[in-house]
């Protein structure tokens, strides 16, 4: 039995408290003592990553505590707890079933006679079974052409996360012949969105999802009339051309508005649900049932990881543990994503809605605020690009901000040219590996305008190349140590209640029903 | 005569502190204060922008004191310094001469004998006068095409402006038949970045502009050699496919390898250069001349009013002022930049490079430390998008984030469609609306779960449409406020040493001079 405690009541925390800057990163990275730390601070992940966490400002003695931590909020109980089936998302009243989308994690959880691991299966399939069709030329257009393209209309946890992926794995798809189709997303309200992506594509060849749960979600729907406004204008059958992505009870389930409807359910919040139809449907479709299998293979993989109870093997729990630390004892309010990849261009906007999303709370699970900062802000940028922007204030700026770099040995296209000496794929490689010692260890200078103080603590994820699986471990690695991190802050980490208001006053402005300030700057904006 | 104080040095300062906390932006917004606030608190901008700022902390008082304070710390003489050419990059020795690229500010600057105005219009004519050859079919490919597709090669301020200006204006110029070329990018060391567009475009049919004003930048040399192996591949001459923008100085300055070399000089830092060469050929060849020079215009007539004495007249300095008292004197770590505009999608990103490149700094322009907080963490994407994201946190998160709207009332493309009464660009504007009050006001409710705080200020620059020459003023005005607040924070501007540590000790990893963490990071990422 799990029982669910505030961070500050536990005598780990005020342990953990106690060890305030104990560990300086100049120094421990510094000599011998680095080499050692980055052979020592290491832990496998699946699919050939590794998560190296030499330069984070812990020590042996930090660690332990973080352990006793894991063990005292019982952060191994509640995951199984959580995979098993528990009402994990209590505003809602809710389970929490992502990881069984991903299909091997725990016990069959049963709700209303339903094997939910079944269901998420077979939605698999039929997502599988239609791709298949697809890309054998068995549904075709009306004059009995493929299709070629897909787009997706989605918003949030509908858009960020399975473009995120899309565009991570584009061009490993073309080296390997596994780009079926092109995708193509539309997700903001904004007209200008829709329609310059409706401008890019041949409509006639193009496959529409619409993503929504609820079958509600106002920028879809109206998003989705626009795109059939284009399609009738085309002369074309908008039910021969759309797909939807919703749940069982939806407006969308049943109507014949849809060449097929894939399913999802309250049990896999927006922002987790790449690993459910909402990523299947259009990854399945773009580079076939396979690779989104792999995807999927990746994910598990981690998972299985992130059950282990010693923090040393669990990749996921222990970066949770750390960035813990970093917030609540070393006070540092945001983290930067920066994978040095270009195809992961994406990813970071993902981690910023999943992390953010999840985590931006102040409230506990119960519904008491709490004495005690929660999620941190998240951003970033690929490197090398970002060395050229930003990472300024990173390196000498008057807050330190931790960092998440991401680096893989080998491209995904294979091209390269030797320039100095050494190819680009070096050349990135060895930046990333140079900024993890500069932001560490710092450097001094007579000028103090060129000295830089160093102590700037970093992880990095390491990794062969970003393939299905690799980057399906990613995914479920960040998507873990929020999980994690929302136990330790005892928050509910699968609602959001902080979107609701401005839906609410958004629908008055547009009934004319406001008046005051509200009034004021919707008449400033000619609504 | 200006001179250079520390912020913490001024008694207008010290009045400021003094009055933390006494705003509280969801009393002030409600009722009829609140409504006369949206329109008092408002301030002309440029191309008919303006910047309200009614939902900030700020009330008559702190405008009075922020007024002591602008005129403490010198701020209109020291912009009026600035751009008559005083060496204001004090660590480089170098003057700051972007707004004189957009050619009507102050008197004339002669360094060396060169007439600087007339330098920058210079390159300007020949950019333009290049583009047009280009469009006219006067210069052409080797089998006598003309040339469909400019691929820009650079990285940090050669990339991101130029880039988010691109995408800014992309779909209005496919409706207001100026997209005379479409336009890529290649920046980052990844060789996926450079494979991934070689392989998007006809290189037969492709114009490559190599930028980097010293024409050393390693990325971009890198980059450049890489474009080349794939022009020869395709049995074309690179020399009659590329050209140069770089300093006059530079290797690439005289080269044959260039059909054309367009010059910047170390005057205009790369994250000020849109306005030069470094914006200007890539632009002039995708959009026309005329679009750039309707940039250039928009972004003059916002430096003129950045150049007004009083605050109330002058939206960039009191942005930078209200910045200043959110993050000294409020402590807020963070800004988010929130477009209401799909085009703006990267405008967020340059602007990050912009803000935390130049103001990241813990030293003041003598080189001594300062003791405050500088430059904030700047991060953000577009609206609706992110209210379906990352807005969670800056609802109900434990820290409080200032943010920075920008909307337009009409959209760049026109197609539209009515869903429940309203169109696609009422419901983005009705957005940004509720959102502005929801952050302010807050809503209180029986179940924290649902209470919303409110009390988190934001502002707003609403603009009829994004044009050229809204753009130019809405870049203007950010590197202005940018600037603003380096001389409150007494910090230099202009220079980037924190960037260097990194390329250094890369070099190191590629020439394998290296031992300790260094070494061991080097070997597990096997280079």
């Amino acid at each position: 039995m799990v029982t669910w405690n505030n961070l500050d009541t536990l005598a780990s925390y005020q342990k953990l408290a106690g060890l305030k800057n104990r560990v300086s990163v100049a120094d421990v990275m510094s000599g011998d003592n680095g080499a050692d730390r980055v052979t020592r601070y290491s832990a496998p992940m699946a699919a050939g990553l590794s998560f190296n966490y030499a330069a984070k400002e812990v020590d042996d003695e930090i660690l332990n505590v973080l352990a006793e931590l894991a063990k005292e909020q019982q952060l191994a109980d509640k995951f199984k707890e959580l995979y098993n089936g528990a009402i994990i998302n209590t505003g809602e009243k809710r389970l929490v079933l992502h990881h069984l989308a991903r299909r091997q994690m725990g016990d069959a959880v049963i709700v209303d006679g339903v094997d939910k691991r079944e269901f998420y299966v077979s939605q698999q399939e039929k997502a599988a079974d239609f791709a298949n069709k697809v890309h054998a030329g068995e549904i075709t257009n009306a004059a009995g052409e493929k299709f070629t393209t897909v787009v997706q209309i989605g918003i949030g946890g509908s858009d960020l996360g399975p473009r995120a992926l899309y565009i991570a794995l584009e061009n490993w798809a073309k080296e390997n012949d596994a780009l079926k189709m092109e995708a193509k997303f539309i997700s903001n309200v904004d007209p200008d969105d829709a329609a310059a992506v409706l401008k890019s594509i041949d409509v006639s060849r193009s496959l529409f999802i619409v993503v929504s749960k609820s079958g509600t979600t106002l920028e879809t729907l109206t998003n989705e009339s626009f795109v059939k406004d284009a399609l009738k204008k085309a002369g074309l059958d908008p039910s021969k051309h759309m797909l939807a992505v919703t749940s069982e009870t939806s407006p969308l389930a049943k109507s014949d508005d849809y060449l097929a409807a894939v399913f999802m359910d309250d049990f896999i919040g927006g922002r987790y649900s790449s690993s459910s139809a909402v990523g299947g449907v259009v990854l399945s479709l773009a580079f076939g049932p396979d690779v989104f299998a792999r995807i999927l293979a990746g994910a598990a993989e981690e998972d299985k990881l992130a059950a282990n109870t010693d923090i040393l093997e669990n990749p996921d729990m222990l970066d949770a543990l750390i960035g813990l630390y970093e917030r609540n004892v070393q006070g540092y309010p945001c983290t930067a994503v920066l994978p040095y990849s270009q195809a992961l261009s994406r990813f970071p906007a993902h981690l910023q809605q999943c992390d953010m999303e999840s985590n931006g709370k102040s409230v506990n699970r119960f519904g008491e605020p709490v004495d005690y900062v929660t999620g941190p802000i998240i951003f970033g940028e690929p490197g090398t690009n970002g060395q050229h922007s930003f990472y300024q204030l990173l390196h000498q700026g008057t807050d330190i901000v931790p960092l998440q770099f991401v680096g893989f040995k080998n491209s995904q296209i294979g091209m390269d040219v030797v320039i100095e000496g050494s190819t680009s794929q070096a050349k990135l490689c060895a930046n990333v590996a140079a900024q993890i010692i500069a932001f560490a260890c710092g450097k001094d200078d007579e000028n103090p305008n060129k000295k830089f103080e160093g102590g700037r603590p970093s992880s990095i994820i390491i990794g062969d190349q970003l393939t299905p699986e690799s980057l399906g471990a990613l995914l479920a690695h960040f998507e873990n140590k929020i999980m994690f991190q929302g136990f330790l802050w005892n928050v509910n980490s699968f609602d959001q209640e902080g979107v609701q208001l401005g839906k609410l006053l958004a629908k008055r402005v547009l009934a004319h029903e406001t008046d005051g300030a509200l009034k004021a700057f919707s008449d400033l904006l000619d609504i």
